[in-house]
């Protein structure tokens, strides 16, 4: 249970199978860092492309693929005291006839207090005036190597994860990941000090992050979609769009688990879903959009 | 401000310019009954079609095309001890090369207990034993009298209102709608003791409501898609498939909302949205979907 | 087989169970006109709303709910010698961000030669200069009473046919329709003189037409959705959005048609369409999207 | 203008930045073998894994980001006299409610005759008989490395090309393709020797071909998507879903060549579109649809 310090020298566009940063063991945790979307780190300074660059990939021993690697985000901390924002809701987010309504797009100024934990918008002036938020720090976009070979631009998402922008990925919750390659390469990056559902104006409050996380195999047992759970519920993730088919991806793979690891006969996941699911937007601004399926725990208490 | 009491003779399974059920002034309270999706009233007795059959409609007078219509939905009490629901997810909700693996379709039975403040699982047996969810009661489908004499189907929704689903329609939120015929002409029915996001497996647990509502007549002033409020939030609803054109529909309607009402110039309400917009998903499982954009009043104090 | 000659003194922008205009028997003939888009007549003049409005409806005598009405298209002759259409793609057929790069909306002045079989742009002057396109006329939109009371406007389609505008639905076509009402209720309008796949900036160049149409009944087999024939093929339509849905609904009304009425069993059906299926797009505008499906006869001339 | 025979020594199931197997010269010829989607070759041996496997890549020599390749396929000839194909629709491209109404997946035989220019179903035995269609090769996959270091699978497509599907891409049609890096790295594969539209059960006929390819390096004028161009035609082609966007991307990709490279101004080219556009339909299975947005070029005369 070793835990490791890495600073990340070099940088990734993709999700892939590049050359390991850093091997760890089953259990081990790793203290890091993560750039902003534009590739700045806590100076602010872009060391790197912009686009989502990711810290890592993590190879974990042992891991192989079938597995299921579980990754707990222990930390997530702003390690700058400003982020950015666009200001301006994306196209495709509104009516097509309703495009040429819009003001130009312009970037934002955002202060991001820890002692208050607030982000407070700096510039433009707006009606909002010095509008102030929960800090509410989660991670964009982090994954593990695709299939086949693939790399995948960390523009968008898919089975591996990638760029979900789903905001439940704060502190303290854990991700399950399928394993599609030795060692799972795990990625990370693409901080959000904040951001509201479904990243519609293309991002959250981008920031630099100090990241702490901890990694379990899960041996012989390997979701189809990106799973996650926190305190209160479990979860799954699809990505696709149109986000009908993210539905479809999400609300699939909640049935599999709920029969898999739950104990949950047929009639009992489709009765429990049918009443009691919760669905949550991730992001519909990229390629392929994410969908969570939500479940409370205190639904599952009798069978766990 | 008459508080009337209509008991219902006729029923409609579309939302049109039907003969008025009623003539009432703004400000006015009704206090009426719903019957559930297939038609049974308090008695369980089928007494009309099934498909959503509608009570009413309501003539507001002074209502005219151009105007809001604000629903106050005072109490919605189910008015008998059980409900049904379908036990099996949609197939349009999953992946399609997953919907031969599902069970067959069947029938659920629940009892509704207003005291407990429950709905419990009668039947089919499940893993899910004698499982119990709060009491949450709702209205899945209401509306106005939509445009040039249309005649829109209870299965579906669009800017009218109709079969939305969404569970955020209960007890003391105010629906406001567009008005496009003279007095409105509302309808109401599809009561739900409880149901999940999206309405998945077709059904909320479908029952005969007793309903008290008032209404509000806004000159002048009319949205594009429904709109709402609770004590927590205002919120707008788009209705379209895919769900994607959906969320378009929602935020653009927030977008003008924001800006017509709640003083707003167009970067603070861009900005806002980017950063505080939370999504909730109405129906997935009708011809049209149902998108929920929320925000929470906190966000407006300022503006107000 | 009476040939009737009827002048429409009203018009409707839904389809639905209006009065009947005309009584018909099985086998009949109709020559009749049609106003364009906007309502306007022969002569230009606008005689009732905009919309599409439809000519009709004409009760078939015999037509039952269960049966299939056939209407064969003999003729459709624009009856004025300019049509319209608007100049610009709509903005839901182009990338969101591409929106802004469009010219304004404008009004288009076409030429409508019937002698020489062309269609040639007046105004507004473009590099396209004197362009002319082949007369090739068609009715965008035409339908029957759809089912439970609705009247669907006829701004969109669905199981009842409606505003599907498919450039093959020109003269000497058949079209197949469910019947939903008794007397079936025939509505047509919306003539075209021409028109690009996906009626792209939301007109064909618009024009009013004399229309003769034959119908027949078909006892007892209903389809679900509305079906064609010309000499080379037979077709199905789907309408829905997104496109995806329009095509599943295309593409399963073909299976089913040719096992219940070409012979083909199972594997053959799926087989042909897998090889040698041919989709058109209908309309890409409207709130519904239309897919056709098609098959040339010489696959079934086995069969039949 | 050097001819290269190449035979491929390995494949690959992404398109990527991969070492390039042959370095060649702006308008050079290739002749190579493409084994068929699941790695069988001219014998019907799996030579490699299943999943369409490239040949390639090619580096053209001289070819720079923001350049386009053009790849005429002078050739493309089934090398095998049999081919396979699945004989079930897939149940992404029919209703949800269908799906449990399809026969169970099997795969089809059939004898590919070059003298007779026929495809002939050889079994299952079903109510076709021995059906024959007339030869109509195609690549179903090919493109270039797309940018940022991504790998694609060829199970999907995108701005790079991909898995398109489109039964347009044979012999005697130039593809234009974005050129992304260094040598536009040119993959190509995964022959069909017919297809119906939109790739239905997930296959055309899939064999291995032998095909004659030749490139030419048009310098600084990148579109975003591909294009292609034939005796009769030019065409747009974009991958998305849902086929909606795909549509979008097309015809964004068309109103801007037209105005880029065929002297229409803005009008021009959205009347143009308006009343002559044409849309095929390509893959509808994968992950990626293809919509192809074609004008006839007796349109474009004057402008030529």
């Amino acid at each position: 249970m070793a835990h490791h310090r890495y600073v990340p020298t070099r940088f990734y566009t993709t999700i892939g199978s590049h050359e390991p940063a850093l091997y760890i063991d089953d259990g081990d945790t790793v203290s890091t860092v993560t750039v902003d979307a534009r590739g700045g780190d806590a100076s602010g300074e872009a060391v790197t492309e912009p686009g989502n660059p990711q810290t890592g990939p993590f190879f974990v021993n042992g891991a192989e693929p079938g597995d299921t690697l579980a990754v707990t985000f222990d930390a997530i901390v702003p390690n700058r005291p400003t982020g950015f924002s666009s200001a301006v809701v994306a196209p495709n987010v509104v009516d097509p006839e309703y495009v040429t309504s819009m003001p130009e797009s312009k970037r934002a100024l955002w202060q991001v207090d820890l002692d208050q934990g607030t982000v407070t918008l700096i510039r433009p002036k707006t009606s909002l005036g010095s509008w102030s938020l929960p800090l509410r720090p989660m991670l964009g976009c982090f994954g593990v190597a695709p299939a086949r070979g693939q790399a995948i631009s960390t523009a968008t998402s898919a089975e591996h994860g990638g760029n979900m922008d789903y905001n439940g990925f704060g502190p303290g919750v854990t991700a399950y990941l399928p394993v599609f390659v030795e060692g799972a390469l795990f990625h990370l990056g693409d901080g959000h000090a904040v951001q509201g559902d479904g990243e519609i104006v293309g991002t959250g409050v981008e920031i630099s992050m100090d990241v702490t996380f901890t990694v379990r195999v899960i041996k012989g047992k390997a979701g189809v979609w990106p799973r996650g759970e926190n305190e209160r519920e479990i979860f799954t993730l699809g990505n696709a769009r149109p986000f009908d088919q993210a539905i479809q991806h999400a609300t699939t793979e909640m049935l599999r688990w709920l029969q898999s690891d739950y104990g949950f006969d047929a009639y009992g996941a489709h009765l429990l879903l049918g009443q009691a699911v919760e669905y949550s937007v991730g992001n519909v601004f990229d390629p392929a959009y994410t969908a969570v399926c939500r479940v409370s725990k205190k639904h599952l208490q009798k069978h766990l």
